[in-house]
């Protein structure tokens, strides 16, 4: 019985999703959903990247979080259009609110809409927002068993994002146990080493970018 | 319609955890719910806490986990009772998966039952499992912003442990953003500064723990 409520939400999430999907692509709006656990970097992310994108392409990005607009502020300063979804109690996006977010945007000249989903390992994964690609992040402080325990959120991922790489000679981090935890989860997504500090793995991020925008 | 079926859910969720507390009274045995986003030192602070609780205190733990029995195989090695519930795609544990996890173990002489709750800043914190006190876990690699943007985890914490606080040096973190924001969420729960590799804060944890022992 709560497993077939569970079916019907996730059927109506995922048929909104597709009306998310067809919208973005008559707009010419390619978009990616990054999801990781709190405090990954996905906002310091996406301070770096827009700005490395432009001039010649705009980005516009949809915020996730329970509480507070402080990554919306962070990100509109970049001077681009942002929507900040708060969810209450809500532990993930649902393609609901990614409409109504997508609403409130001029996708006008936009090339890329960028997703931040709630800081949350488990939870978002389950849900199609109507992106195009998924880019799941891990940072080196988090330990190096994530893969192995938070498989679903990597198993889906189109690209994945090691963080703060900067900190592997601070702390004890195995990269080896990672790349066997991620061949038996996803063999299909590159692995990007990746640090805002160092500017480490910035061009590989954005080239893989660049080969989405159709 | 839907917000009738998670009420229902918690219902009964609360029902069997007010029985797991009746049990665990009558066993002797405190318990203590450890939440926290994945990666924040969970399963480290039980390696350091269970053995500096020896010889009086002896301790068991629960552990949930997605996938894996990592985390159960390292506190297993402090050779004390532990099970490992493996929740495969569920974001947080339930009163009814710690049921099941205490009947599997031996309660006598048991004096502290850990629950290490699923690495999740959002979902554990709704669901009561029949604790006697809730320890919320945050840490300085994951930002000073956490706890005004994960409110629900912190606002019924009874103790809250910043841990990683070895790191401040090498990160930008700002003590008095965590102070500040805890001071509109939650004014009740001691917060310690721990460091798992300088000992700093341990002693501060420890009387805290005899505290809660009646």
């Amino acid at each position: 019985m709560k497993i077939q409520v569970v079916e019907s939400v996730l059927k109506a999430n995922d048929a909104v999703a597709h009306e998310n999907r067809r919208r973005l692509d008559r707009a010419g709006v390619r978009c990616i959903n990054i999801m990781s656990a709190p405090g990954s970097g996905k906002t310091t992310l996406l301070e770096k990247t827009i700005p490395a994108l432009l001039p010649d392409i705009r980005c516009a990005v949809l915020v996730g979080d329970l509480q507070t607009t402080r990554d919306a502020e962070r990100i509109g300063k970049l001077d681009i259009p942002v929507v900040q979804i708060n969810t209450g109690r809500g532990c993930h996006l649902d393609a609901t609110q990614v409409t109504s977010g997508i609403a409130a945007l001029d996708l006008r000249g936009i090339g890329f809409l960028f997703i931040e989903n709630v800081g949350n390992m488990v939870c978002p994964a389950g849900f199609d927002l109507g992106e195009h690609a998924r880019a799941a992040l891990l940072s080196v402080p988090e330990g190096d068993d994530k893969v192995a325990k938070y498989p679903t959120l990597f198993q889906p991922a189109d690209i994945i994002l090691l963080t703060k790489v900067d900190l592997i000679g601070v702390l004890e981090y195995c990269m080896d146990r990672v790349r066997e935890d991620l061949s038996h989860v996803n063999t299909r997504a590159p692995l990007i080493e990746f640090s805002s500090k160092t500017g480490q793995g910035m061009e590989q991020w954005l080239s893989w970018l660049r080969s989405q925008k159709r």
